[in-house]
C-alpha cells in the first residue's frame, strides 16, 4: 500500500534548513520523531547534549543538531537553530485529510444557501438555508452547519461537526470533528411543578483564527451571543456555556468548564480540567492553573490555582502546608500534652 | 441574505407584553439582547435601576421596565413584570433548526421500522428495523436510531445523536447533537491474563420532558436499565454510567461524572464537574454544589459541597480554614517556641 | 413489534448451566436483570442471602443461587457459581447493532481502499483513500476511516466514529460511537502577535483488544506516534494528548485528561477525573483514584490519591485531618490563650 507520502534525501534536506550535513546526502527521509524513537526514516532534532544522547541512542534517518554539537553515531544536519528547522519539517509533513474540489455529490445543500465557488464540501455534509461558505473553505464529510450560519474565507469544519443555525465562523478558523456550536444554553426555571426550559434566543459569534477542539460544545446565548474572539484555541471536551465571552488570543485546555454568562479576558491561559462558576470575570493576562476553581472575578494578572482560586504563591503555600497536616497534628497534640503536663506539675507544685 | 427572523415594531410589542410605551411605535426590534449590549434592533430587560444604568448606557431598540423606572435615553415599555415580558419575548424569537416534512429522500429507514406519519425525518438519519416513532416526533440530520428503540411523542432527536438499540425515549424529551445513549456500560473483569468485557446485555429508558445535552453519553445497562426519570435535564459532556437512576426533575450540569450503578434522587441538583462514586446513593432535593465528590451515600436534603461531600457550611468552614493553613503553622511555630523557651526557663531555674 | 430477542425455557436454562431447577420448567426467560427489579420474564442470581431477599422480594421469573441457599418464592437454579451463570446469560442476551453483509450501496469508498471481502460497512460510511480494512470488521453507518488508517482484523467502528488520517487499529479492538481519533494535537507558540499552531505530523497506534468510549478523544502526535497498546480499556469523555502512551491492559474511567507527551505504564488503572500534567510518567501497577491530580513522576506500584498525588494511605490521613481542621483551630485558640494566661501568671509572679 503506497502512502503518498513525501520523501526527502538527506541532501535535500540539508539544503531547505540551510545545514551542513555528515552522513549519506542520498538517505531517505520520510517523516519527524521524537527524539529516541527508532525510525530510520526518521528526523528528529537536539539542542542539548542531553537530549542528543537520548536521539543518537537508537537508529535514525538524521538528528538536526546545533553547529557544536559533538559528534554521536547518527548522521547530522547541523543548523543554528535545530527546533525551528524541525518545526518547518512538521509543516513539511502535516497533511490535512483529503477533500475533492467542489461540492461532494451526495452533500445536501438548500437552494438558499450561498456557497463560494472555490468553497469544498464533503460526502453527507448537509448545509441549511441561509448559509452563506466564504471562499475556500472546506467543509467535511457529515458536517452539519445549520441555517443562516455564516462561514468565512479558509474556514475549516472537520467531519460530524455540527453548528446549530445562526452560528458566525470567522477567517481561518478551525473546528474540529464532533464540536457542537450552537446548541441550547442550559436554562431552566422551576416553575412549580417542573423545570421549564429558557428559551436560548441568541447566536454564537466565533471570531477569526479560532481553534475549537474535538468533541467541545459552545453553546448559543439566551439573548445575544456568546463570543469567541479572535485567535482563541479550545481544546477537547471543553465546555462553553451561554452567554460566555473569551477574549483575543485566549487559550483553554481539555475537560474546562465555561459556566454561563462568563467573561474571560485576552491572552488568558486556562488549563486542564478548571472551571469557572457562572458570572464570574477572569480579567486579562491571567493563567489558571489545572483544575482551579474560580467562584469569584479575578482582575490582576497573573498565576492562579486552586478552589477556591488564589494567587499562585498563595495556593502552593497553601497545598504544601495541607501536605503537612498530619504532622502539623501530631505537632498540636503535643503542645496540648506539654501544657497539660505543666498544668498538672503547677498544680502538684 | 434574508435572515428570515421576524421583525415586530415596539407598538406591535407593547401590546403584546400589555405595556405602555415610552417611544417611537414604529421602530422595529428585531431580536432580545443581554442588557449592556448595543443593538437598535434589540429589546433588553431591566427590573433595577443598576440593569437598567447598563441597558441604557449603549443604543438599544428598547428596554422592558417596571412601572416606576426612572426615565433614561432609550425607549421603554413599562410592563408590570420585565423580566417574564423577556422570556415571552425570548420564547417568541427562539427558532428551531428547520426539519422539513415527512422522511428526507436520504434517510435509510428499515422496512420493519414504524414510523407515525406526522414524524419529520432529516437528511442521511438511520432508523434500524423495531424502532418505533411517535407522532410529531423530529429526527434530525445524521441521527441513528438503533434497533428496537422506542420514540414517544414529539421527541426531538437532533444532528448526530446515536442512540444505540433498545433505548426508550418518552414524550417531548430531547436529545442534543452528538448525544450517545446506550453504548455499552464500562465493565471489566481480569480474566488473569487480560481485562475481559462483562457483556452489557440491559438498556436505558428515558423519561417524558427529558434533556439530554450535547455530547453526554448515557450508557446502557449489564442487566435491565439505566433510567433517567422524567422531567430530568442534563447538560452537556455528562457521563452516566450503566445502572445508574436519576430521579424525576433532577438537574445535572456539564462535565459531571455519575458512575455505575449510582442513584440520585429527585429533585437534585449537580453542578458542574461533581463525580459520584461507584453504588452511591443520593437522596432526593439534595444540591451538590460544583466539583463535589461524593464517595458514601447522601441522604438528608440540602445542600452539600466537598471531596468527600459534607454538609455545605462544614464544607465551607473546611475550605475557609484550609485557606489559613499557613498562618496556622506560623502559629503552631510560635507556640512551640514559646514552650521551648519556659521548658528551658523551668530548667535553669 | 416483534424484539426478536431470544427467548428461553427455565428448563432450557438449567440444561445451560448445568444447574437444578426448582421451578416450573416451562416458565419463559427473556433477559437478565439485577436483583430487586420486577420482571416476571427476567433472570437474575444471588449469591448471599441478603442478596436473595432483595431478588425474592419481587415477582421475577427465576433466581440463580447457590446449592445451599434457602428457598423463598421464586423460582431458582441451583447452580455451583451464580455470578458466573449469570455472566453467561449476559453473554447470551447482549446483542450488537445490525448490520448487514458487504458495503452499504450509500458508504462512500475510496477505489484506493483495500476492504476485505468479510468486512462489513454500514450505511454513509466514509472510508478514504490508502486505508486497509481487515476481515470480518465492522464499520457501522456514519463512521469516518480517513486516508490511510490501517483497521486490523474484527476491529469495530460503532456508527459515527471518526478516524483522522494515519491511524492504525488492532485487531478486535472496539471504537464506540463519536469517538475521535488522530485529531490534532493541541500544540501552539506563542510568536509575539498571536498563537500559532505546532503541525501535528504524527499519528496515533492502538493496539489490539483495545476499547475506546463514547466521546472520547485521542489526539495525533506531533511526531512520531500517540500509542495505546493492546488490551487498553478506555471509557467515555476522556482525553488523550498527543504523544501520550498507555501500556498494556491499563484501564482509564470516564472524564479523565492525560496530558500531552504522558507515559502511563502497564496495569494501571485510572479512576473517574483524574487527570495527567503533561510529560508525566506513571510506572506499571499504579491505581489512581478518583480526581488524583498528578504533577511529577510516579513509579513506585500501588494506589495514590489526591492533587498532588499521593500514596493512597497518606492522601487519606491527609483527607482525613483536613475534615477536622474547624476543630485544630479551636484547639490551637485554646493553647494560645492557655500559654497567653500563664504568661501573664508568670509575669505577675
Amino acid at each position: 500500500m503506497e502512502k503518498n507520502s513525501p520523501i526527502w534525501t538527506l541532501g535535500e534536506l540539508a539544503a531547505i534548513f540551510g545545514g551542513v550535513l555528515e552522513g549519506d546526502p542520498e538517505a531517505l527521509i520520510e517523516r519527524p520523531v521524537p527524539a529516541g524513537d527508532a525510525d530510520p526514516l526518521g528526523l528528529t532534532f537536539a539542542e542539548s547534549e542531553r537530549y542528543f544522547e537520548r536521539a543518537d541512542s537508537v537508529p535514525v534517518g538524521a538528528i538536526l543538531v546545533t553547529e557544536s554539537m559533538p559528534k554521536g553515531r547518527s548522521s547530522v544536519i547541523r543548523v543554528a537553530h535545530p527546533r525551528r528547522a524541525f518545526g518547518k519539517f512538521l509543516g513539511m509533513c502535516a497533511r490535512s485529510l483529503p477533500l475533492d474540489d467542489g461540492i461532494h455529490p451526495t452533500a445536501v445543500i438548500s437552494s438558499e444557501a450561498w456557497i463560494d465557488p472555490t468553497a469544498q464540501i464533503g460526502a453527507f455534509a448537509v448545509v441549511e438555508a441561509g448559509v452563506r461558505i466564504g471562499a475556500g473553505a472546506k467543509i467535511y464529510a457529515h458536517a452539519y452547519v445549520g441555517e443562516n450560519c455564516d462561514l468565512g474565507e479558509s474556514v475549516t469544519i472537520y467531519p460530524h461537526a455540527v453548528l446549530y443555525r445562526d452560528v458566525t465562523v470567522g477567517a481561518r478558523s478551525v473546528i474540529h470533528a464532533h464540536a457542537v456550536v450552537g446548541a441550547d444554553g442550559f436554562g431552566f426555571v422551576w416553575n412549580g411543578t417542573q423545570q421549564q426550559r429558557v428559551p436560548q434566543a441568541g447566536t454564537v459569534q466565533i471570531g477569526e483564527d479560532v481553534e475549537v477542539g474535538a468533541l467541545t460544545a459552545i453553546d448559543r446565548a439566551t439573548a445575544g451571543a456568546t463570543r469567541i474572539d479572535s485567535g482563541v484555541k479550545i481544546d477537547n471536551l471543553v465546555q462553553v456555556g451561554h452567554n460566555v465571552s473569551i477574549g483575543k488570543h485566549t487559550v483553554i485546555a481539555a475537560l474546562v468548564g465555561v459556566s454561563g454568562s462568563c467573561k474571560i479576558g485576552s491572552r488568558v491561559v486556562v488549563a486542564g480540567q478548571t472551571a469557572l462558576s457562572d458570572h464570574v470575570t477572569v480579567g486579562d493576562d491571567i493563567t489558571l492553573a489545572g483544575r482551579t476553581g474560580v467562584t469569584s472575578d479575578l482582575t490582576e494578572p497573573g498565576p492562579y490555582l486552586g478552589y477556591p482560586a488564589r494567587p499562585f504563591r498563595e495556593a502552593t503555600r497553601i497545598m504544601a502546608a495541607t501536605g503537612k497536616l498530619p504532622d502539623f497534628v501530631r505537632r498540636l497534640r503535643r503542645l496540648e500534652q506539654a501544657i497539660e503536663v505543666k498544668d498538672i506539675t503547677e498544680d502538684q507544685s
